[in-house]
C-alpha cells in the first residue's frame, strides 16, 4: 500500500539500497574497533538477528586496519564511520571497506572531501553524507546538499543521504525537504533517541513516518542498549508497514472488562511456541489473533490468517474469519500452532 | 513545530478534547467493570501514571450500575464502552457516564442509535463513534460517516471519531481522510497492535505519524500489557513530539567503538536519580543529554538543556553547548543533578 520513493540504485557490498530494493537493516557495534574478536561475535550476532549492513566506529589508524581482519571474518558490508580525520577515510578503503561514512560537521575541506572522494571511486563503493543536526551550525539539509555538489563536481553519484536529529519532528521535516532536492537513496535515523523505551518511541514515529510517506531506503534504529535490540526494532518497524516480512505477526487486543482469560500470559505463550516451529523465520505473511471476547470475535480478526477469541472457559479458533472449532483454554496455543 | 488541525471543541467531563486543547491520553481497565474496588484500584494506578480519560467495558446491567458508584470514588471522566445492545448504554447514561462509546459494526438500528443520542443530548454528554475495520464490512470511513449523518440529523454534535484497524497503513490512512471530511475531533489508536514490544512500534508509527500531521486530539495506546504501560508509552509519543511535557527527556547516544564507558549503565543511573528530585514531574522542558565520546560532545548535543559527552576516564559537563566543568565517571551523575 505504501507507494516508495523512485531513488537511485547504490551497492553496499551485496546489499543494494535504493532503486526500489527493500529497504535495508543497519546497526553498528558497540566495542572497540580493533578488538577483532570482539567485533566480530557482535557482527555475528547481528547477522543472526536480521541485520543487512553493519557499521564500525573508526577513530585511530589501528582501528582501520583491523577492518581488513574483520572484512575476513564476517558476511556482510562494513561500512566505516569517520570524523576529524579524512585520512582514516582513505586507510579504511585500502582496508576494504564496503562504504564509508563522512559527517560534514566536522570534515569540511573540499581539498580533504576530494581525496576520500576519489579513492571512494576507484574502489567503487559508495561514500553516506551523514549529517547530525547538532555537529553543524548551518541548516543541516543545505549543509547535505553543499556536501553533494562536491561529490557531484568530482562525478562521483554513489551517494547515501542521511538527516538526523535527536528531535522527531525536525528530523521526518528535514528528510521530506531532501527528498524533493534530489533521487539518492535516504537512511534513516533519528540520533541520540535516549534509552530503548523511548529510543523505541521516537525512532518509531520518524523512521515510520516517513517510511509512510515512501521516504527510506535503508534503516537504523539508535538506541543506548545491546544493538541486537536496534535490529528487532528496526524489523518490527518494517513489518508494521509491510515493506518486509520477518516471520508471523502476532495481533492481540489490549483485553478490557470482557476479557476473562489471561491473555497476556497466553499470547507469551504463543510467542515462545512459535519460536520453536518451521514458522518462526517463515518469510511470507503469516497473521495470528489473540482476541479476548467476542466483540473481538473472527469478525474484528478477520485479518488474520487465524486466530482465537477467547470466551469463559474456552476459545473458538478461526481461520480468516471462519470458525473452525472449539478449543479449551488449556489446549488454544497449541491447537492454534497445530492448525497453522 | 506541529500546525495542529482546527477541531471542534468537544467536553469529557472536565477534560477538553479538540478546538485546540492539549492532547489527552486514555487508557481502559482491564478487569471485569463490576468488580468496583479492582476498577478504581486500576483508575486509581492509571491517574497517578498520566491518564486524562479512563474507558470501562459495559457488557451487562450489573457493569452499568457499578458506573454510577465507580464514578464516586474517582477523579478522572469514564467513557462506556457499548457493543452489541444499546439499551446497556441508556443504562450508563443514568449512571452518569461522561462518554458514551458506540461501535457502528455491531449497533446497527437507525432507531436504537437514536435513543442513545437523544439520551446523550438531555444529559449533555458526548458520543464517540469507534468504528474498528474488522468489525464493519463496509468501508470504515464511509461507515463512520454514516453514523455522523445520523447524530446530525438529530441535532446532535458532541461527536468524537476514532477508525483503528490493527495494520498501520490503513488506520492512518482512515484518519488522513475523515480529518478532511468533517471537524470532530479525532480519537487516535491502532486496535489489536499486540504485544507491548510490537504494540508500541505499531502504536507510535500510527498515532505518531497523525500527530506530526497536526491529526489528533486524544490518544489511546492499546497494548495487550498492563494498562499503566499504554499511557507511559502515551507520554512518551506525545513528549518525543513536543505536545506535551511530563518531565525531563533524556537524549542518549547509541554508544559506538568510540565509548568508553558503560553509557546503559550510566544513563539507568540517571533515570533512577532524576525519579528522586523535584524535576522528575516539572511540566517545562528539560533535556537532558549522556553522550558517550567527543563527537557526540556539547556541538552534536547543543539541543540538550544540560549534558555530559564522556572521554577516557571522565566526562565534560555542559550546559545549552558551553562546557561547566569536567566530571569523574563516578560522579558524573550526582554533578549532573546538582547542575540541573
Amino acid at each position: 500500500m505504501i507507494n516508495r520513493r523512485k531513488t537511485r540504485l547504490v551497492k553496499v557490498g551485496g546489499v543494494k539500497v535504493g532503486g526500489g530494493a527493500p529497504v535495508s537493516i543497519q546497526s553498528m557495534t558497540k566495542v572497540e574497533t580493533s578488538d577483532v574478536s570482539a567485533v566480530v561475535s557482535q557482527i555475528k550476532r547481528l547477522k543472526n538477528a536480521g541485520c543487512d549492513i553493519i557499521r564500525v566506529a573508526v577513530k585511530t589508524v589501528k582501528d582501520a586496519q583491523a577492518v581488513r581482519v574483520i572484512k575476513r571474518k564476517i558476511d556482510m558490508p562494513i561500512v566505516c564511520d569517520i570524523h576529524f580525520d579524512h585520512r582514516l577515510a582513505l586507510k579504511c578503503i585500502e582496508s576494504g571497506a564496503d562504504k564509508i561514512r563522512l559527517n560534514p560537521g566536522n570534515i569540511r575541506k573540499a581539498g580533504d572531501i576530494g581525496e576520500v572522494v576519489r579513492a571512494a571511486k576507484r574502489a567503487k563503493i559508495p561514500i553516506r553524507i551523514g549529517v547530525n543536526s547538532g555537529s553543524t551550525s548551518e541548516d543541516f539539509v543545505k549543509s547535505a546538499i553543499r556536501y553533494v555538489k562536491i561529490f557531484e563536481e568530482l562525478d562521483f553519484r554513489d551517494i547515501i543521504i542521511s538527516l538526523k536529529a535527536s528531535d522527531v519532528t525536525k528530523t521526518v521535516e528535514a528528510y521530506r525537504e531532501i527528498s524533493k532536492l534530489c533521487d539518492y537513496p535516504l537512511h534513516l535515523g533519528v540520533t541520540a533517541s535516549g534509552p530503548y523505551d523511548l529510543g523505541i518511541v521516537k525512532s518509531s514515529i520518524g523512521i515510520g513516518a516517513l517510511l509512510l510517506d515512501g521516504i527510506g531506503d535503508t534503516i537504523r534504529v539508535s538506541l543506548t542498549a545491546d544493538p541486537v535490540e536496534e535490529v528487532i526494532g528496526a524489523k518490527r518497524i518494517l513489518s508494521s508497514l509491510n515493506l518486509r516480512n520477518f516471520g508471523p505477526e502476532i495481533l492481540s487486543c489490549p483485553t478490557c472488562g470482557r476479557c476473562q482469560v489471561d491473555l497476556v500470559k497466553l499470547v507469551n505463550d504463543l510467542e515462545r511456541a512459535i519460536r520453536n516451529t518451521q514458522y518462526a523465520r517463515r518469510k511470507d505473511p503469516l497473521t495470528i489473533a489473540m482476541m479476548g471476547c467476542e466483540v473481538n470475535g473472527p469478525g474484528e480478526a478477520k485479518e488474520a490468517d487465524i486466530g482465537i477469541a477467547f470466551g469463559k472457559g474456552s476459545g473458538i479458533l478461526f481461520k480468516k474469519g471462519r470458525v473452525v472449532k472449539k478449543v479449551s483454554i488449556k489446549n488454544a496455543v497449541g491447537e492454534l500452532i497445530k492448525n497453522l
